[in-house]
Protein backbone atom coordinates (compact mmCIF):
# COMPACT_ATOMS: atom_id res chain seq x y z
CA UNK A 1 0.00 0.00 0.00
CA UNK A 2 1.86 2.98 -1.09
CA UNK A 3 -0.33 5.28 1.06
CA UNK A 4 -4.08 5.66 2.45
CA UNK A 5 -4.82 9.02 -0.22
CA UNK A 6 -4.80 6.58 -2.64
CA UNK A 7 -8.48 6.49 -1.69
CA UNK A 8 -9.26 9.77 -2.32
CA UNK A 9 -7.07 10.22 -5.52
CA UNK A 10 -7.13 6.48 -6.89
CA UNK A 11 -4.98 7.30 -9.80
CA UNK A 12 -2.42 9.52 -8.49
CA UNK A 13 0.36 7.94 -5.74
CA UNK A 14 1.23 9.70 -3.36
CA UNK A 15 5.17 10.00 -2.16
CA UNK A 16 6.92 10.80 0.97
CA UNK A 17 10.66 11.72 0.39
CA UNK A 18 13.06 12.19 3.21
CA UNK A 19 16.04 14.16 1.98
CA UNK A 20 19.27 15.32 3.97
CA UNK A 21 21.27 17.88 2.67
CA UNK A 22 24.16 20.03 2.56
CA UNK A 23 22.67 23.63 4.76
CA UNK A 24 23.94 26.04 2.08
CA UNK A 25 21.76 28.94 -0.03
CA UNK A 26 20.45 27.53 -3.01
CA UNK A 27 19.85 24.06 -2.36
CA UNK A 28 15.83 24.16 -1.80
CA UNK A 29 15.98 26.28 -5.09
CA UNK A 30 17.52 23.24 -6.75
CA UNK A 31 15.38 20.64 -5.44
CA UNK A 32 12.17 22.91 -5.97
CA UNK A 33 13.21 23.08 -9.15
CA UNK A 34 14.21 19.53 -10.13
CA UNK A 35 10.63 19.03 -9.76
CA UNK A 36 9.12 22.12 -11.31
CA UNK A 37 11.30 21.22 -14.06
CA UNK A 38 9.02 17.90 -14.57
CA UNK A 39 5.77 19.64 -14.14
CA UNK A 40 5.44 18.18 -10.69
CA UNK A 41 3.77 19.63 -7.74
CA UNK A 42 5.21 19.72 -3.94
CA UNK A 43 1.91 18.81 -2.21
CA UNK A 44 3.93 20.37 0.77
CA UNK A 45 7.47 20.50 2.00
CA UNK A 46 9.26 21.14 5.22
CA UNK A 47 13.14 21.72 5.59
CA UNK A 48 15.18 22.91 8.79
CA UNK A 49 18.70 22.47 10.38
CA UNK A 50 19.21 18.67 11.79
CA UNK A 51 21.69 18.63 15.34
CA UNK A 52 24.44 19.10 12.81
CA UNK A 53 24.28 23.10 11.85
CA UNK A 54 25.77 22.26 8.54
CA UNK A 55 22.88 19.60 7.69
CA UNK A 56 18.74 20.15 7.05
CA UNK A 57 16.29 17.31 6.36
CA UNK A 58 13.87 17.78 4.04
CA UNK A 59 10.42 16.15 4.11
CA UNK A 60 8.71 16.25 0.46
CA UNK A 61 5.58 15.08 -0.39
CA UNK A 62 4.54 14.95 -3.96
CA UNK A 63 2.17 12.63 -6.44
CA UNK A 64 3.26 11.12 -9.83
CA UNK A 65 3.64 7.67 -11.24
CA UNK A 66 6.38 5.67 -10.01
CA UNK A 67 8.41 6.27 -13.16
CA UNK A 68 8.73 10.16 -12.52
CA UNK A 69 9.69 9.90 -8.79
CA UNK A 70 11.89 7.05 -9.40
CA UNK A 71 13.48 10.04 -12.05
CA UNK A 72 13.78 12.26 -9.35
CA UNK A 73 15.31 9.83 -6.75
CA UNK A 74 17.89 9.50 -9.52
CA UNK A 75 18.67 13.00 -10.12
CA UNK A 76 18.18 14.06 -6.34
CA UNK A 77 21.16 11.76 -5.63
CA UNK A 78 23.47 13.22 -8.37
CA UNK A 79 22.84 17.15 -6.52
CA UNK A 80 26.20 17.66 -4.95
CA UNK A 81 24.36 19.04 -1.91
CA UNK A 82 22.15 16.22 -1.37
CA UNK A 83 23.82 13.64 1.14
CA UNK A 84 20.99 10.77 0.92
CA UNK A 85 17.29 10.32 -0.23
CA UNK A 86 14.88 8.25 1.14
CA UNK A 87 11.22 7.24 -0.16
CA UNK A 88 9.78 6.28 3.11
CA UNK A 89 6.76 5.74 0.93
CA UNK A 90 8.38 2.16 0.28
CA UNK A 91 8.67 1.35 4.19
CA UNK A 92 7.01 1.48 7.50
CA UNK A 93 6.66 4.89 8.89
CA UNK A 94 5.36 7.44 10.89
CA UNK A 95 4.05 10.93 9.96
CA UNK A 96 2.88 14.16 11.84
CA UNK A 97 1.72 17.81 10.71
CA UNK A 98 1.23 20.19 12.93
CA UNK A 99 -1.25 23.19 12.25
CA UNK A 100 -2.65 26.25 14.27
CA UNK A 101 -5.79 27.43 13.37
CA UNK A 102 -7.70 30.68 14.18
CA UNK A 103 -11.49 29.92 14.34
CA UNK A 104 -14.12 32.51 15.50
CA UNK A 105 -14.88 31.76 19.25
CA UNK A 106 -18.34 33.51 19.81
CA UNK A 107 -19.41 33.06 23.60
CA UNK A 108 -21.92 30.58 22.75
CA UNK A 109 -19.40 28.28 20.98
CA UNK A 110 -16.70 28.39 23.40
CA UNK A 111 -17.27 25.59 25.43
CA UNK A 112 -17.78 23.06 22.20
CA UNK A 113 -14.49 24.64 20.98
CA UNK A 114 -12.84 23.45 24.12
CA UNK A 115 -14.32 19.63 24.37
CA UNK A 116 -13.13 19.93 20.52
CA UNK A 117 -9.80 20.81 21.37
CA UNK A 118 -9.16 18.26 24.59
CA UNK A 119 -10.67 15.43 22.32
CA UNK A 120 -8.35 16.39 19.73
CA UNK A 121 -5.12 16.89 22.15
CA UNK A 122 -4.97 20.01 20.87
CA UNK A 123 -3.91 23.36 22.71
CA UNK A 124 -5.06 26.80 22.76
CA UNK A 125 -1.97 28.95 21.93
CA UNK A 126 -3.78 32.74 21.43
CA UNK A 127 -7.12 34.16 22.47
CA UNK A 128 -8.82 37.50 21.76
CA UNK A 129 -12.29 38.82 21.92
CA UNK A 130 -13.56 36.90 19.19
CA UNK A 131 -10.90 33.99 18.44
CA UNK A 132 -9.41 30.87 19.55
CA UNK A 133 -5.98 30.16 18.06
CA UNK A 134 -5.50 26.25 18.22
CA UNK A 135 -2.62 24.00 17.87
CA UNK A 136 -3.40 20.59 17.13
CA UNK A 137 -0.69 18.00 15.66
CA UNK A 138 -1.44 14.21 14.36
CA UNK A 139 -1.60 12.43 11.03
CA UNK A 140 -3.77 13.61 7.68
CA UNK A 141 -6.81 12.24 8.77
CA UNK A 142 -6.69 13.55 12.27
CA UNK A 143 -5.62 17.21 11.17
CA UNK A 144 -8.76 16.50 8.54
CA UNK A 145 -10.82 15.74 11.00
CA UNK A 146 -10.55 18.34 13.61
CA UNK A 147 -10.76 21.01 10.70
CA UNK A 148 -14.33 19.28 9.61
CA UNK A 149 -15.35 19.89 13.01
CA UNK A 150 -13.94 23.90 13.25
CA UNK A 151 -14.91 24.48 9.70
CA UNK A 152 -19.07 25.47 10.57
CA UNK A 153 -17.69 27.50 13.22
CA UNK A 154 -15.97 29.66 10.96
CA UNK A 155 -12.05 29.13 10.32
CA UNK A 156 -10.79 32.51 9.96
CA UNK A 157 -7.13 31.37 9.25
CA UNK A 158 -4.89 28.37 8.87
CA UNK A 159 -1.36 27.39 9.11
CA UNK A 160 0.34 23.64 8.52
CA UNK A 161 4.00 22.85 8.55
CA UNK A 162 3.17 20.08 6.46
CA UNK A 163 3.77 16.35 6.57
CA UNK A 164 7.24 15.11 8.53
CA UNK A 165 8.12 11.59 8.44
CA UNK A 166 10.51 9.52 9.96
CA UNK A 167 11.21 5.75 9.98
CA UNK A 168 9.32 2.69 12.03
CA UNK A 169 11.89 0.91 14.18
CA UNK A 170 15.64 1.68 14.67
CA UNK A 171 16.54 2.19 11.45
CA UNK A 172 17.65 5.84 10.99
CA UNK A 173 18.40 8.37 8.03
CA UNK A 174 21.66 10.31 9.09
CA UNK A 175 24.92 11.35 7.58
CA UNK A 176 26.98 8.36 6.15
CA UNK B 1 12.71 43.26 20.28
CA UNK B 2 12.84 41.35 16.72
CA UNK B 3 13.33 38.05 17.42
CA UNK B 4 14.56 36.60 20.92
CA UNK B 5 17.02 34.60 18.74
CA UNK B 6 19.23 37.59 19.13
CA UNK B 7 20.42 36.72 22.10
CA UNK B 8 22.34 33.75 20.41
CA UNK B 9 22.97 35.76 17.38
CA UNK B 10 23.78 39.21 18.24
CA UNK B 11 24.66 40.46 14.86
CA UNK B 12 22.06 38.69 13.15
CA UNK B 13 18.10 39.46 12.87
CA UNK B 14 15.96 36.73 12.34
CA UNK B 15 12.65 37.33 9.92
CA UNK B 16 9.61 34.95 9.59
CA UNK B 17 7.63 35.66 6.91
CA UNK B 18 4.58 34.21 5.55
CA UNK B 19 3.43 33.84 2.02
CA UNK B 20 0.31 32.69 0.26
CA UNK B 21 0.66 31.81 -2.52
CA UNK B 22 -1.27 30.14 -5.97
CA UNK B 23 -0.63 26.11 -5.58
CA UNK B 24 0.90 25.80 -8.65
CA UNK B 25 4.08 24.50 -10.04
CA UNK B 26 7.47 26.09 -10.20
CA UNK B 27 6.26 28.91 -7.19
CA UNK B 28 8.34 27.11 -4.78
CA UNK B 29 11.45 27.29 -6.72
CA UNK B 30 11.17 31.00 -7.86
CA UNK B 31 11.01 31.58 -4.21
CA UNK B 32 13.57 30.00 -2.85
CA UNK B 33 15.26 31.42 -5.69
CA UNK B 34 14.83 35.14 -4.43
CA UNK B 35 16.44 34.21 -1.59
CA UNK B 36 19.71 32.29 -2.97
CA UNK B 37 20.26 34.69 -5.62
CA UNK B 38 21.13 37.37 -2.84
CA UNK B 39 23.39 34.88 -0.80
CA UNK B 40 20.78 34.27 2.08
CA UNK B 41 20.11 31.27 3.00
CA UNK B 42 16.55 30.32 4.59
CA UNK B 43 16.96 28.62 8.09
CA UNK B 44 13.47 26.46 8.00
CA UNK B 45 10.64 26.64 5.21
CA UNK B 46 7.25 24.97 5.97
CA UNK B 47 4.62 24.64 2.47
CA UNK B 48 1.24 23.40 2.98
CA UNK B 49 -2.14 23.80 1.21
CA UNK B 50 -4.31 25.95 2.42
CA UNK B 51 -8.37 25.23 3.02
CA UNK B 52 -8.34 26.44 -0.68
CA UNK B 53 -6.10 23.96 -2.80
CA UNK B 54 -5.59 26.68 -5.02
CA UNK B 55 -3.61 28.83 -2.33
CA UNK B 56 -0.58 27.33 -0.09
CA UNK B 57 0.52 28.76 2.74
CA UNK B 58 4.54 29.21 3.66
CA UNK B 59 6.42 30.37 6.78
CA UNK B 60 10.20 31.21 6.08
CA UNK B 61 12.86 31.92 8.70
CA UNK B 62 15.57 33.87 7.65
CA UNK B 63 18.82 35.81 9.03
CA UNK B 64 19.88 39.26 7.29
CA UNK B 65 19.86 42.58 7.49
CA UNK B 66 16.79 44.89 7.18
CA UNK B 67 17.48 46.44 3.86
CA UNK B 68 17.54 42.89 2.02
CA UNK B 69 14.71 41.37 3.70
CA UNK B 70 13.35 44.69 2.48
CA UNK B 71 13.99 44.12 -0.90
CA UNK B 72 13.44 40.66 -0.36
CA UNK B 73 9.55 41.30 0.67
CA UNK B 74 9.38 43.84 -2.62
CA UNK B 75 10.51 40.99 -4.68
CA UNK B 76 8.41 37.93 -3.54
CA UNK B 77 5.00 41.06 -3.56
CA UNK B 78 6.18 41.41 -7.23
CA UNK B 79 5.86 37.37 -8.26
CA UNK B 80 2.61 36.83 -10.14
CA UNK B 81 1.94 33.69 -7.59
CA UNK B 82 1.72 35.80 -4.54
CA UNK B 83 -0.98 36.76 -3.02
CA UNK B 84 0.12 38.02 0.08
CA UNK B 85 3.27 38.44 2.20
CA UNK B 86 3.41 39.14 5.68
CA UNK B 87 6.69 40.32 7.92
CA UNK B 88 5.51 38.29 11.11
CA UNK B 89 8.27 39.29 13.07
CA UNK B 90 6.90 42.78 12.96
CA UNK B 91 4.00 42.08 14.87
CA UNK B 92 2.65 39.92 17.70
CA UNK B 93 2.62 36.29 16.59
CA UNK B 94 2.46 32.56 17.94
CA UNK B 95 5.06 30.42 16.51
CA UNK B 96 5.40 26.42 16.88
CA UNK B 97 7.37 23.86 15.77
CA UNK B 98 7.11 19.58 15.62
CA UNK B 99 10.01 17.64 16.25
CA UNK B 100 10.56 13.62 15.63
CA UNK B 101 13.04 12.30 17.64
CA UNK B 102 14.49 8.85 17.51
CA UNK B 103 16.38 8.48 20.44
CA UNK B 104 18.33 5.53 22.14
CA UNK B 105 16.19 3.80 24.91
CA UNK B 106 18.09 1.09 26.78
CA UNK B 107 15.75 -0.52 29.41
CA UNK B 108 17.67 1.10 32.06
CA UNK B 109 16.55 5.05 30.48
CA UNK B 110 13.10 4.11 29.86
CA UNK B 111 11.77 5.48 32.62
CA UNK B 112 13.57 8.88 32.54
CA UNK B 113 12.78 8.69 28.90
CA UNK B 114 8.83 8.67 29.88
CA UNK B 115 9.13 11.23 32.55
CA UNK B 116 11.08 13.89 30.04
CA UNK B 117 8.17 13.28 27.08
CA UNK B 118 5.61 13.36 29.97
CA UNK B 119 7.05 17.07 31.03
CA UNK B 120 7.15 18.34 27.93
CA UNK B 121 3.91 17.16 26.60
CA UNK B 122 5.22 15.41 23.93
CA UNK B 123 4.00 11.75 22.88
CA UNK B 124 5.27 8.27 22.21
CA UNK B 125 4.80 7.60 18.53
CA UNK B 126 7.43 4.91 17.77
CA UNK B 127 9.22 1.97 19.89
CA UNK B 128 11.83 -0.99 18.86
CA UNK B 129 13.94 -2.68 20.96
CA UNK B 130 15.88 -0.22 21.36
CA UNK B 131 14.48 3.14 20.52
CA UNK B 132 11.92 5.25 21.27
CA UNK B 133 10.50 8.10 18.28
CA UNK B 134 9.19 10.66 20.47
CA UNK B 135 6.99 13.78 18.94
CA UNK B 136 7.23 17.08 20.66
CA UNK B 137 5.39 20.50 19.62
CA UNK B 138 6.77 23.62 21.00
CA UNK B 139 8.99 26.82 20.14
CA UNK B 140 12.29 27.40 19.72
CA UNK B 141 13.17 27.40 23.06
CA UNK B 142 11.06 24.55 24.52
CA UNK B 143 12.17 22.12 21.29
CA UNK B 144 15.96 23.00 22.21
CA UNK B 145 15.68 22.20 25.72
CA UNK B 146 13.73 18.22 24.85
CA UNK B 147 17.05 18.20 22.38
CA UNK B 148 19.42 19.03 25.12
CA UNK B 149 17.77 16.92 27.47
CA UNK B 150 18.09 13.85 25.12
CA UNK B 151 21.60 14.33 23.53
CA UNK B 152 23.16 12.40 26.76
CA UNK B 153 20.99 9.41 25.95
CA UNK B 154 21.92 9.59 22.19
CA UNK B 155 19.81 10.97 19.77
CA UNK B 156 19.49 8.69 16.63
CA UNK B 157 18.05 10.81 14.09
CA UNK B 158 15.82 13.86 14.06
CA UNK B 159 12.76 15.56 11.87
CA UNK B 160 11.86 18.93 12.27
CA UNK B 161 8.88 20.99 10.43
CA UNK B 162 10.40 24.33 11.03
CA UNK B 163 8.54 27.12 12.11
CA UNK B 164 5.24 27.83 11.42
CA UNK B 165 3.74 31.15 12.42
CA UNK B 166 0.41 33.14 12.89
CA UNK B 167 -0.96 36.73 14.28
CA UNK B 168 -1.91 37.00 17.60
CA UNK B 169 -5.41 38.19 18.05
CA UNK B 170 -7.88 38.64 15.25
CA UNK B 171 -5.44 39.67 12.67
CA UNK B 172 -5.51 37.37 9.49
CA UNK B 173 -3.67 37.03 6.73
CA UNK B 174 -6.21 35.78 3.57
CA UNK B 175 -6.99 35.87 0.52
CA UNK B 176 -8.26 39.31 -0.62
Amino acid sequence: MKNKNNKKNPGKNCYTIGVLVENRFGVLARIAGLFSGRGYNIDSLSVAETLDPTVSRMTIVTRGNEQVIEQIMKQLNKLIDVIRVIDLSEEKYVDRELVLIKVNAKSSMRAELLRITDIFRGNIVDVSSDTYTIEVTGDEDKIQAIIDLMSPMGIKEIVKTGKIAISRGSKVLNTP
